[in-house]
């Protein structure tokens, strides 16, 4: 079986899909495609077109999901089927190949099996999963939060946006408003295509990256207050200074990070992201301070020890400084593994495409940590120039989208094939 | 001779003028009195109608200061006279007392020695200078900085606000461009009273402070680059976070500061009052950071210290984590000794009057910080409750106005007098 990616035909979707919410970047090229927005409408009809032209039976879910089957003749219609997909939303000003590229190669994939004359055992669905990226309505990850049963369809379409639309009425105004639940747990198997977001593969001049892990996640909202007071009257012993008090937590999130990093998990990371000062005038000890903390790692246990590193300096700061903090943890995904079979079916499907394929991790979040969930599920990464990512600089050369898409058609094949 | 302040004289003319540009305040009593706002000319035309009607003769300036002469029969209308005020503007949702207190108790010390009998050997000037708290065209002290010819009246109206309005645009419209330049070189002496906006005073309870010298102040602009990254895809290693820098920037300012007034200087302060971080995501290794640094003290040679303790920082930051730093220093004043026979006088007032009066520096900046450039000049405080300021809880008991409007009052007799 030989699978031949039409190179030309995954440029032309994702470069028609970088029309809609296009935006003037002084470099690369960018694009601003929230849900429910009518860049994100025409994306989605798009997208709908192309399935349809490729023969695919597509469905919308009641939280705009879209999912497009095809069950050739020969195919046992009731078996589990083979997905495959990404997102087509985007951060304000991100790039054009976040999320486009795992929907369209997935949907180059299937285009890819028809040309070869491949019949699979297993139906394939091609899968655009609603607001990845978790700009308007939720944190992220949100159409694949319920389509794993995680998060429910009413509490969905509930969500507001910050001027109170909710997400019920952004899909029903964009006609995007479907009906029932895209069922994951239902596939047999789970493949998302995305770029890597860092140069690993760039590194290493390898095409094809398959993960092995997703690393957890942590996001810690700290709030530390102190008094504000007026700089120049406030005797430096009379301060509580919130601002003083969270440049040690910055550092230590630092120094925790470096330590688990030397002695036990490499990957680790620990970052003090955001961080609001208020009043925020030159000449006003800071009253009140909130830090955005990400921890990432491979190993739950990690991120604990970092987590508890900053419970620890809030309790010191609090008995040293006098200042009342208040710690929560609003979101904590733990670390992802994604299924050996997949994976080894990724590295098979480079090998027969004479592709180098190299086994990482992945620091950054996709549908794929929900989906792996409920079902055995794989991530593919192609490499990202500079590593660069959320930007109008992303960028990803055609030959290795091109690469990335064989491999994973490869992937699709075999695994959609009679075991 | 005894001067009896008329309290509800005083507390009058400081309600009325609170009614100008008057907040809804959830607790206190707040406005926002921007220079060439509506609320603004009605607070400066309600002073010229109680100038006028204390027989004073009012001008006005190119920039807008107001000055009311009272040089009765029997003065010597060419010497020079003793000035004393304030300033009428307010931050955004400031206080009542910040300003209009020293104009009025000016005021009302000229109406008290006219109710008295006393008649000076030098005519007195009741002054109120544009813009002291630089919330819409300049830093602060803008009339003032006009008035001891620091800054030419030209270059004065043309500066603008943010929507590019100049300040002779401002004054225009609402009727208070006037003509000439009040010259603060040809005053004898200058007083000013104002709120401590610290808690020296009520913390000893004594009702009037006489301040030795205020406070140098040095504003540092510091910029810190590093590089913004994914904080999932960025290894520990491969960071160059500009908050982890500029994190240890905030605690070696603290740090510095501490050891200047343990060692050498207990009145020095360091503060890093602002900081903006930039992309400011908690999912992003930040890439910038903008920090506002306030440096004070009564002796220059410690706020050297602690300004070269940034510098310091900002070398070693370079070397050991890799940042590019920018530094600049927009705002840089000496401390300021307050006159010695001023003082005195302002002493020998509260004898006379049996209100105990104590010396005391002042952290903050005032007009009268440009005025002891070209004058002999004075401050004195009243107390501030909880030394609250910039605030509509911001407060000074009327008893306690009254009282330190009786010594400023006694003071400026006895300087009017003939020598």
């Amino acid at each position: 079986m030989t699978l031949t990616v039409d190179t030309d035909r995954l440029h032309d979707d994702i470069d028609a899909t970088a029309a809609f919410g296009d935006i003037d970047a002084t470099e690369g090229r960018g694009r601003t495609v929230l849900v429910g927005t009518d860049a994100n409408r025409r994306a989605r009809e798009y997208l709908v077109d192309r399935m349809e032209a490729a023969d695919l039976d597509v469905t919308v879910d009641a939280v705009g999901n879209v999912a497009g089957t095809w069950a050739p003749d020969g195919v046992d219609a009731n078996a589990a089927p083979v997905a495959a997909g990404s997102h087509l939303d985007s951060v304000p000003e991100g790039g054009i190949f976040d999320g486009p590229l795992g929907v369209y190669a997935a949907l180059e994939a299937v285009r890819t099996m028809q040309d070869a004359g491949v019949t699979p055992d297993r139906p394939i669905t091609v899968v655009s999963f609603t607001e990845e990226e978790g700009q308007r309505f939720a944190d992220g990850l949100l159409g694949s939060s319920v389509a794993v049963g995680q998060r429910s369809v009413e509490e969905a379409l509930a969500l507001t946006d910050d001027e109170g639309t909710t997400l019920a009425e952004a899909l029903e105004a964009t006609g995007f408003a479907g009906e029932g639940r895209l069922d994951a747990s239902q596939w047999d198997a789970w493949y998302e295509l995305h770029i890597e977001q860092d140069t690993t593969l760039e590194e290493a001049g390898v095409p094809v990256g398959v993960v092995t892990t997703i690393t957890g996640i942590t996001h810690c909202d700290v709030e530390i207050l102190g008094e504000a007071n007026h700089a120049g009257a406030t005797h430096m012993h009379d301060r509580t200074d919130a601002l003083a008090a969270a440049a040690e937590l910055v550092l230590d999130v630092e120094t925790a990070a470096n330590d688990v990093v030397d002695t036990s998990s490499d990957s680790a990371v620990g970052t003090v992201g955001s961080l609001d000062v208020s009043p925020n005038a030159t000449n006003v000890v800071p009253g009140r301070v909130e830090a955005g903390i990400d921890v990432r790692d491979v190993e739950y246990e990690s991120m604990e020890t970092i987590v508890g590193a900053v419970s620890d300096t809030l309790d010191r700061l609090e008995s040293e400084r006098g200042v009342e903090t208040t710690f929560e943890r609003p979101f904590d995904l733990h670390p992802t593994p994604m299924a050996e079979r997949l994976r080894e079916a990724a590295h098979r499907a480079g090998e027969a495409a004479g592709l180098d394929t190299m086994d990482l991790h992945s620091g950054a979040a996709h549908d794929t940590m929900h989906v792996a969930d409920v079902t055995d599920a794989s991530l593919l990464f192609a490499p990202s120039k500079n590593g660069i990512s959320h930007n109008p600089r992303e960028w990803t050369d055609w030959d290795d989208c091109a690469a990335a898409t064989r491999v994973l058609a490869g992937a699709m094949a075999e695994t959609a094939a009679a075991e």
